[in-house]
């Protein structure tokens, strides 16, 4: 299983690399190779040093797209639109949205766009036969890369292939503790989208940290 | 510290009124004082065969208003506008409001009024030194009724007074093992809210039953 990062030398999207590129064959994309390049010698000195496995490479964000069989838009969501201008070859293909649209005032509040959360924008930006999902909306950076910590974290998936979301939740279960829950199309994206202004909320008015969810 | 339920004779309320009733006095509210009382008689029956102290009684929503210094909405969305208007008397209170808007297709989905949330529309219905907080939305009846099973939840709480929501964070706080935690003013309430259609599709979708949340 190829699983590209567009935006893989972003914070969240290098600590997924970590966390990925010791079980599946991580496609490192970025708008500058280089940065790719340098990111992927990054990830394997970390994972060298540990003694874990490391499969990655660098590249520019359109050949994430094209020769992965999943694909990660790891990109702020004001990033998504431009983003998305320049990339081509999402036919038939697994994408997976963690993309929260939200906004930081005095708090974080969740902003969508039009079509009512990020994750419908970007299946109706895309070619509609790509199988878009919600995935790791709710999963810090910081928790991402620490490599210490088991993520004992729930993950909620949407989307409307059957076959993809299982897919996507079998990765998800791939991933330390991890733990994927069906929770429904993609018409109820904005309900996971909008968990992660809720729990930065709360890590600051509770003085927390990096705050994770769990189901049960 | 006076507790009144106005729908207390309802699944969620009556569940309430058995957790909070061995620690608070609770004034069960209900359109028919005789529901009321029967509710009261069967709480006080169930914590007394368990050796548990029971301060509760049973009266009208009107008078569970009058009497009590917290008053906890436990009815569903389309009846918070007609019980309102059959109700007074808030003028300085405390209102809690477990309310969410959502609908029942294929799957639940988050159905907010114009207001934004339940909460908000509530307070623009209340007098404006009404002081309304978010909590215990997402604590299913079933969970509420199993006293022999501890509540190890996270119960987010909003509102724009720091006092009152500082005492409702207090009263979660006394409830079985609840955690509150603090998620910002009324105005972020649409996030507590939209986690209940959340956790209901995912409970339906991975045959879970009674699905609950935790932040840490």
């Amino acid at each position: 299983m190829k699983i590209g990062i567009v935006g893989g030398t972003g914070d969240i999207g290098e600590g997924m690399a970590l966390r990925l590129s010791t079980t599946f064959e991580v496609i490192i994309g970025s708008r500058e190779v280089d940065k790719a390049i340098s990111s992927t010698k990054c990830c394997q000195d970390i994972l060298q040093k540990r003694g874990l496995p490391c499969c990655c490479s660098g590249v520019s964000n359109q050949e994430a797209v094209d020769y992965a069989d999943v694909v990660i838009l790891a990109i702020p969501f004001k990033h998504v639109v431009p983003t998305l201008a320049t990339l081509h070859g999402f036919e038939g293909k697994t994408v997976i949205s963690p993309v929260n649209p939200m906004e930081k005032r005095d708090y974080f509040t969740f902003v969508p766009p039009q079509e009512g959360s990020a994750a419908l924008m970007i299946q109706r930006l895309l070619p509609t036969d790509t199988k878009v999902c919600t995935a790791f909306n709710t999963i810090a950076a910081n928790r991402w890369k620490a490599l210490d910590e088991e993520l004992e974290l729930s993950v909620p998936v949407c989307g409307d292939d059957d076959g993809a979301k299982r897919d996507v939740m079998a990765i998800v279960n791939q991933i330390s503790k991890l733990q994927a829950f069906n929770a429904g199309p993609l018409a109820v994206s904005s309900m996971v989208e909008s968990l992660t202004p809720l729990v930065l909320n709360i890590a600051r008015y509770n003085k927390m940290k990096d705050v994770g969810i769990q189901f049960h």
